[in-house]
């Protein structure tokens, strides 16, 4: 790909998330000022894709990106990143923590150190800066005394780690994803995730009869999140990542049901699962006593179905 | 058709069924002593098809019926019948009831005018035969004093009727189908009946998960009876009927996903429904938020789900 | 107990069920002609209790039991009795089989044997009877040449076992009901079986209502009959039989669940189940991933919940 | 209320939620920087309750508000109120846009005004501030050229409305809290909201057996998030909010099953509704064909489950 987008400004999580995608060799990465920013230079196609934070994110409030997801012109994720968070304090060359009077980060870093910031820096003020990489940028400029960023930030600007491994909950992980506009779904890989958003009429069970046409057809839900539409007043986009491919017999049809069922479905892409996560489920394991049937399984069904309907058997 | 079994002798309900079906014009009609004789017949290919009761019946066990459907080799229900179920006391002409000392019928038959019996011939023995035709046999040889029989058995056996419509529960309806070895479903009408036996893994919730896959589509399910299997301890077909054709898209995808879901699923037929019964749901009635979907809205989905998998559109 | 009916003659399968329970040691055993006869002695007050087949029986209509037992005045179930049914060919002694000419079962035996019949006395005249132990009191004065019965009817009647275990299907299990007036259930076993009957608005998806009610609290179905209603055209009555009993929490909280959705519901009864059936599922056993909760997470359950009421806790 | 905690400082639209509640009225009002230092003010006992925003906020990561709400030692909420959304841009008296430079504001007001930003003051810098009304602040001490924040920050800090309504979205609708230590709820007054959180095992069909404990009991439920657990990979606190009391019998018993069912749960509080948003569906309306039954229905139910147990009627 030639021109890819990200959140930026350089040596965000994000980039570091980007940089680890295939789709990344050889191209040119272009930095945007908030998630938002980078959804629209897709849309308009001033870049072929663009990599944002879509879940438990340090560096954009990820409301927005879910948001930017089901508005139009449609978009699609095509990969997913796995970034493990990890949080360096760092300063000029010789900077000795007991000096720091002025420490900067974004705000959702900001929230994450907090505690070891109350610790360790009590006195210090906290000032917010648009990104991690950008409280870099200013210790460099000598506007403030130290940043919390991603380590890739020290080196970039020059500065030196102090402390290292700074994060109140160590081991969060952050999950990035690739958007572009839509065109042929990645191959199926047997690991798979697909993501969709759909709205429903507001009524009692609504949500319960969504999810039936996944668990009836043995698909696991993995996150779902419910967004207000902006405009219709206690209306919800549902949010829904869950296991397998839109080319997969049993996603295909679980999707098709939707459509049937819901006001609106956008289908927001089918790809590889990042992370060896959890294993998927053995055939026969009885916590899974339904599953999403095996291709081998529906094409059974349909040429049983088949015959039934032409007489030839039953 | 050239040759129709039913359940005999003549002047049976069973035949008075089979007599209002349009497939009985110019055929030959077959009796046969008991239901499973007529499957019987119906699978050795001795007749085109067999006329048996189904539900409610006043002459035959109807397990029966629903135990031989589920054999093998497979047989299906082309066609339906319901009869209005109506006994007459019937005798030779001048006869007394006061002199009646005994009655016979068939025990089904003995069953529906208990009551009526016990208030008006206390005093009567009553024989059982083996089918009411049969008992009005009996009393034109001079067997017994009166019948309990279909009126048309009083016309063919040259009885005179002596007290009508003497069942305990008037209005019954038995329900008839017209048997006949595999061959293409007749036309949908758009007002039609689907049966179907399953089998199941014997676990807590696996009915539950066999009615999902109807309700989930929207299909109406009208009967359910579950019939041990004959060999396997604890173990049952569950015999069911809904609304719609084997051709409709939201039943094929059902009796597709019961296919992959049960141990074992024998389609039974899709057939006209007799009788107005209870209208047909409205579209949009609120009573059937979810309703079948309809063949276009099932179109208008694969076609989104094929362009979701082409890459042209989200 | 001191008087308790069964569905007679003496001698039938359904005497040898009732002896086979602890109620009926010391008591006075009074056949009565027909499963109805049974219940309404019960409901009259003429019998303390009354034994009758409830499923696969040999005997009687079971679809009139179902009947009988949702009418009114109530009834219900006390405990349960399986019988292995076992016919013999029975005659007076030393007649030889090639001699019969006249063999006499009750229409439920005669199904059952009919293979047999077919290929060992094919020239035989079948004759009815209305019962199996009937058949041999007539082989006793003279009438017919041999009976398909119980072996116990050999016994009593002085005739000689001819050919034993003639049944098609050999293993075939009836299961008996002895009925009384409404009681103080009996005391829960741990292993019993709770028996109701229900009716819903005759809509999509109300029978599946029905069934996540006890789904959903674990309560595993293990059989469902709907029988028509007599007086309302297109309406069931739903026939239930689960694991559990009325005094387990579980069980209770889905009683009152169904007599608030369901048009009206017929408690018959919880007794202990007989036999050793399916072992009831392990705690911890993956296939029944909710099982009915113990006594002990409902109480844990409602003494949290009561904190929360009162305010002393989250 | 004695001392009641917000999110400041002063002039913020939390405080402006928290004076439209009556627990305000002659109460202390106490700012905290961020929303996790409001909820770590009421655990210690330092106030007496605390309002932080939980949905669509402008001010502060709602996520860090669920997260903080299921930590431990419990919280509960008490009372809610919306408020309508409303930016505006202010600076010094007399400035003209034209010569705006720099503009500051809380990130997520910057999001929500992005569009306004980049159409009318598309060379002016951007700057971060930790609230709205901080940004407002600095605009008075000269340290910016304008800001953007509530209306209510201009008369606070002595600056002057330059443009009014520059949200993106007109009409949005922040939900704000009140949170406090356990203790009896609110009176239930017939139009409630219940918010609990809950973890389940990772498994398929496991968020559908929890949401089928609200619907089969007529719960409506309103909002659903996943938030990731912490420490725990791929798990999830699902925080869902529904219609309805725990006083109420219904919503009772579906606390309970869910205390049964779930790993955890965390019950969050039951308090009055904000707004009349959707009227109450009314009694009879089909689109409910279940509905919470009431209290009287649940009354009756349980009255007939004891006469059962008791044995005085079926």
């Amino acid at each position: 790909m030639g021109r890819l987008a990200f959140l930026g400004p350089h040596a965000t999580f994000t980039e570091q998330a980007l940089r680890s995608l295939p789709e990344s060799r050889g191209a040119e990465l272009v930095p945007c000022a908030g998630s938002p920013a980078v959804l629209e230079a897709v849309r308009r196609g001033e870049v072929d894709a663009g990599c944002v934070p879509i879940e438990n994110s340090v560096e954009g409030a990820v409301g927005a990106v879910l948001d930017g997801l089901v508005a139009q012109p449609p978009l699609v994720i095509r990969r997913e990143a796995l970034v493990a968070v990890r949080f360096a304090v760092m300063a000029a060359a010789g900077t000795d923590l007991a000096s720091v009077r002025r420490v900067g980060s974004h705000p959702h870093a900001v929230a994450q150190t907090r505690g070891w910031l109350a610790r360790h820096l009590p006195r210090a003020e906290v000032l917010l800066t648009s990104s991690t990489s950008e409280a870099a940028a200013q210790v460099a400029r000598g506007d403030l005394d130290a940043a919390v960023a991603a380590p890739l930030a020290a080196e970039q600007h020059g500065l030196e780690i102090v402390v290292d491994d700074v994060a109140d909950n160590p081991g969060a992980v952050t999950r990035f994803v690739l958007v572009a506009p839509p065109g042929p779904p990645p191959e199926p890989t047997g690991h798979d995730r697909t993501t969709f958003a759909a709205t429903t009429r507001n009524e009692p069970g609504s949500l319960l009869g969504l999810l039936t046409e996944l668990a009836v057809r043995g698909i696991d839900l993995t996150r779902i999140e419910s967004r207000p539409i902006k405009d219709r007043h206690a209306e919800y986009w549902f949010h829904i990542d869950c296991t397998g491919h839109v080319a997969d017999p049993a996603m295909g049809e679980a999707l098709a049901a939707l459509h049937r069922r819901c006001d609106e479905v956008r289908f927001l892409g089918s790809f590889p699962r990042a992370g060896n996560g959890a294993a998927p489920t053995a055939p026969g394991d009885p916590a899974a006593p339904l599953g999403a049937a095996t291709g081998s399984a529906f094409a059974a069904a349909q040429a049983w179905l088949d015959g039934l309907r032409a007489g030839s058997a039953s």
